[in-house]
C-alpha cells in the first residue's frame, strides 16, 4: 500500500519515455486533504539540484498538495534550463489537478548533467493525473505503480506502512540503491499521514526520525544532489495523536525503508550494522561508526568473509572521538575478536558467511551509543558504478 | 641504489621467515656517519603500531643510527608483548653494531593484530647486519634487496636518488600499494643523505616535503597504523647545502617515490590526479581533491572509462571549501565537460582509455591550488583486499 494506506490520498505510476527501458518513471502523489500539511529535508550536498532547489522554495511555507517524481535523469547541472524544465513540470501538475504550482515538489533521480526532455514529463504527467487513485480498490495497485516509478538501480520497490492503534496511518515509499550516505536524506523518500498534525509538527517528527534512520545508513560514503525526503499529513482520519507517539511511529516507518534501501544496495552481499557503544557522545559514536562505514578495506574484507578486525580499529584512529586507542574493544558477529586494544579470541571463529554482519565497538568512554548500517564491497558494486550511466 | 647511494650508509635485505613466502621480510639501514642526524613522520592514525609508538621516542632527540624494519606483521594491537617485541628487536640490532638501542628506528607492516616471532627477528636482525653493505661494490644490491624486504602486496620495489650538483646526494626506497592516504605518511619511507645537516634542518625539510608528495597521495582513503618516513643524515660528504635547495631536492625524491607508490596500487588500473585550481586557500584545495579522490563512484566510474562529471561536482559540493556551486568548471583529459555548472563540450568526446587521467576542477574563487593523487576503484582492488591477509 505505501503511500495509499493513510486516506486522503491518490497515486499513480507511468512511463513517460525518460527510461530507455520503457519501464514506469514518473509518479504522483497527490494529498487530497483536508489538510495539506508537510515537511521535508534536503540533501545537504551544496550542489543540489534544480528540483531540490524548486522544492526547498515550495516546502517553505508548510503547504504541499501534490508532488511530482521522475526517474530516468537526475536534472541536475543543467543550468537555468534544466530549472525551466522542473518549474514546467510543476506548472504541468498543478494545471491537471487545479492547485498552484508553488504547491507542488518536484523530485527526479538519474544521471547528473544532462537535461530532461519537457514534452515527455508533460505527457507523463497527463497520464498520471488520469491513473490517479486512492481510497479505492485500486489504490494499492497505484501505490505500487508509484513506488516502481521512482526505482534506479532497485531491484524491487520499497514501500512501509503503520497503524496506529488509534486509528491514525503512517505509508512510505522510497528508492535508491547506491548514493546511501548522509547529509540527510540520500534517497528519495515520500511518507503520507491521515493524521491530523501541522507543517511544524511534521517538521519536528521527521527530523527526529530521519536523523536516526535514513541518516545513519551510509551504503558507500557518496552523497546525492538530488535526495528527498517529504512528509505529507491529510488529516483524513481525523485524529491529532500525540506527537512523541508518532514520531516514534513515523522512526519505525523510516526504519524499515532505510532497511529495505540497505538491503538492495547497488552490488552488496552483506548487510552490516556497526554498533558504537559506550561513547562520550552520541556524535562520537556516529562518527566512528561511518569512519569504520566508509573504510574500502574494512568493507573488501567482509566481501571476502575476513573477520579483519585490525581494519576496523585503523578506521576508529583516524576520528577524533573521545577514547583511549588502547582501550577498545570489539566483537565482530558476537565473537569477542579484541578486547583493550590485544587479540581476544582467534578470529577464525567469526562466520560471516550469513549477508547479515554486525560489529560490536565498545569505546570505552561514556554511555552514549549510536549503530550505522552499511554494506561490503563487492565486484558487483565496482560493476554497477562503473557501467552505470542511467 | 636509493638508500646507499648516498656515502656513509650500508643497508641489507635478508629472508627471516615472518613471509609465509619464504621472500625478503627484514631490512637494515645504518648510519656509518660521520654525522647521526635524523628525522621522521609518522602515520597520525590515532591507532599506532608498537614500532610507530616505539620510534617516536628514538626520534625525540633527532639521533638514528639505524633501522630496521620488517614486512609480514604490523605489530599493531598486539599489546604489551608485541611492544616488547619491538624493543627486543632495536636491543637485538644495537647488539650486533655496538650502538644504543635508543638510536635503532623499528618499522613494520603487514597485518594487524598478530603477535610476530621474536626468534625469527633476532635471527633475522643478525643475518642483515653479516649482510651489510655500502660504499662498495655490493652496495646497490644490498640497497635493491633491503627495498625488496619491505614489500607486501607491492609488486616492485621503489627507489629514488637525485645527486646535486654540489656534489650531495638523497637516495630513498619506499613500500606501499594499498592504504595509502594521508594524514602523512602512509608507507614506509627510508630516505638517507650525506648532506651535513643537523635534525632541526631535515625535520624541516622533511615535513615540507612530504606535505606537498606523501601527504597528497590518497589511493584507497585508509589511513595505515604503521607509517613511517625517515631521513637520516651522514655528513658523509662533508657539504653543508642550502635548506631551500635541499628541501626541493628531497621533495624531488619523495614526488618519485609518491609516484611510484601509485602506479603500483593494488588493482588500480587509473593513475588519477585531481587538479583544483583557483581555490581560495591550498587547503581549500586539498579538501576538495581529497574529497573527490574518496568517491567512490567517481573512481569506479573511471575504472569503466567513464567520464562520469556529476560525480566530481557531487563529490565537491560535500565539502566546506569556498565556491559558488554554480560557478565550477570541469574537464577531464583535456576535455571542457562542464562550465559554470553547465555540461560543455559532450563526455564522448573524453579518452579514458589511457592509465593517466587529468581532473581539472576550477573552483573560480581564488589563486591557490593543490593536485591530489588517487586511483581508480576496481574489481581488482576488491579481490586483493579481500582476500589479502599477510
Amino acid at each position: 500500500m505505501s503511500v495509499t494506506a493513510a486516506s486522503g490520498f491518490a497515486a499513480a505510476g507511468v512511463a513517460a519515455g525518460l527510461k530507455s527501458s520503457g519501464k514506469r518513471d514518473l509518479a504522483i502523489v497527490q494529498n487530497l486533504g483536508p489538510l495539506d500539511a508537510a515537511a521535508a529535508v534536503f540533501t545537504t550536498n551544496r550542489c543540489k539540484a534544480n528540483p531540490v532547489l524548486w522544492s526547498e522554495q515550495v516546502i517553505s511555507d508548510g503547504v504541499v498538495k501534490a508532488i511530482v517524481l521522475n526517474s530516468g535523469g537526475a536534472n541536475c547541472y543543467t543550468g537555468a534550463r534544466g530549472f525551466q524544465t522542473t518549474h514546467a513540470t510543476a506548472e504541468a501538475v498543478a494545471d491537471r489537478l487545479e492547485i498552484s504550482a508553488g504547491d507542488v515538489l518536484v523530485c527526479s533521480t538519474g544521471l547528473i548533467g544532462e537535461q530532461l526532455d519537457l514534452d515527455q514529463l508533460q505527457a507523463g504527467v497527463w497520464d498520471a493525473t488520469l491513473a490517479l487513485a486512492g481510497d479505492d480498490a485500486e489504490s494499492a495497485a497505484a501505490a505500487l505503480a508509484a513506488a516502481e516509478a521512482i526505482m534506479t538501480t532497485d531491484t524491487r520497490p520499497k514501500e512501509a506502512v503503520h497503524v496506529s492503534a488509534e486509528g491514525w496511518t503512517i505509508g512510505g515509499m522510497a528508492k535508491g540503491a547506491g548514493m546511501l550516505a548522509p547529509g540527510l536524506a540520500t534517497m528519495l523518500v515520500v511518507i503520507t499521514t491521515d493524521a491530523v498534525l501541522d507543517s511544524g509538527q511534521l517538521d519536528t517528527a521527521l527530523r527526529l526520525a530521519t536523523k536516526v534512520t535514513f541518516d545513519r545508513l551510509d551504503s558507500d560514503g557518496c552523497m546525492s544532489t538530488n535526495d528527498t525526503v517529504a512528509l505529507l499529513a491529510s488529516g483524513a482520519c481525523g485524529i491529532e495523536p500525540g506527537i512523541a507517539e508518532f514520531a516514534a511511529a513515523l522512526t519505525e516507518v523510516c526504519q524499515s525503508l532505510a532497511e529495505q534501501l540497505q538491503a538492495d544496495a547497488e552490488g552488496a552481499s552483506h548487510d552490516i550494522a556497526i554498533e558504537v557503544v559506550n561513547a562520550a557522545t552520541e556524535d562520537d559514536a556516529v562518527t566512528v561508526g561511518r569512519a569504520v562505514s566508509r573504510s574500502n578495506l574494512f568493507k573488501a574484507a567482509i566481501f571476502g568473509n575476513d573477520p579483519n578486525w585490525g581494519r576496523v580499529l585503523a578506521a576508529v584512529g583516524t576520528t577524533d572521538a573521545a577514547f583511549d586507542p588502547y582501550g577498545i574493544d570489539v566483537a565482530i558477529n558476537g565473537v569477542q575478536v579484541c578486547t583493550a586494544g590485544e587479540p581476544d579470541q582467534p578470529r577464525d571463529l567469526v562466520d560471516l558467511t550469513p549477508r547479515s554482519v554486525h560489529v560490536h565497538i565498545d569505546l570505552n568512554a561514556g554511555e552514549a551509543a549510536a549503530t550505522i548500517l552499511t554494506n561490503d564491497l563487492t565486484h558487483d558494486y565496482v560493476h554497477e558504478n562503473s557501467a552505470y550511466a542511467s
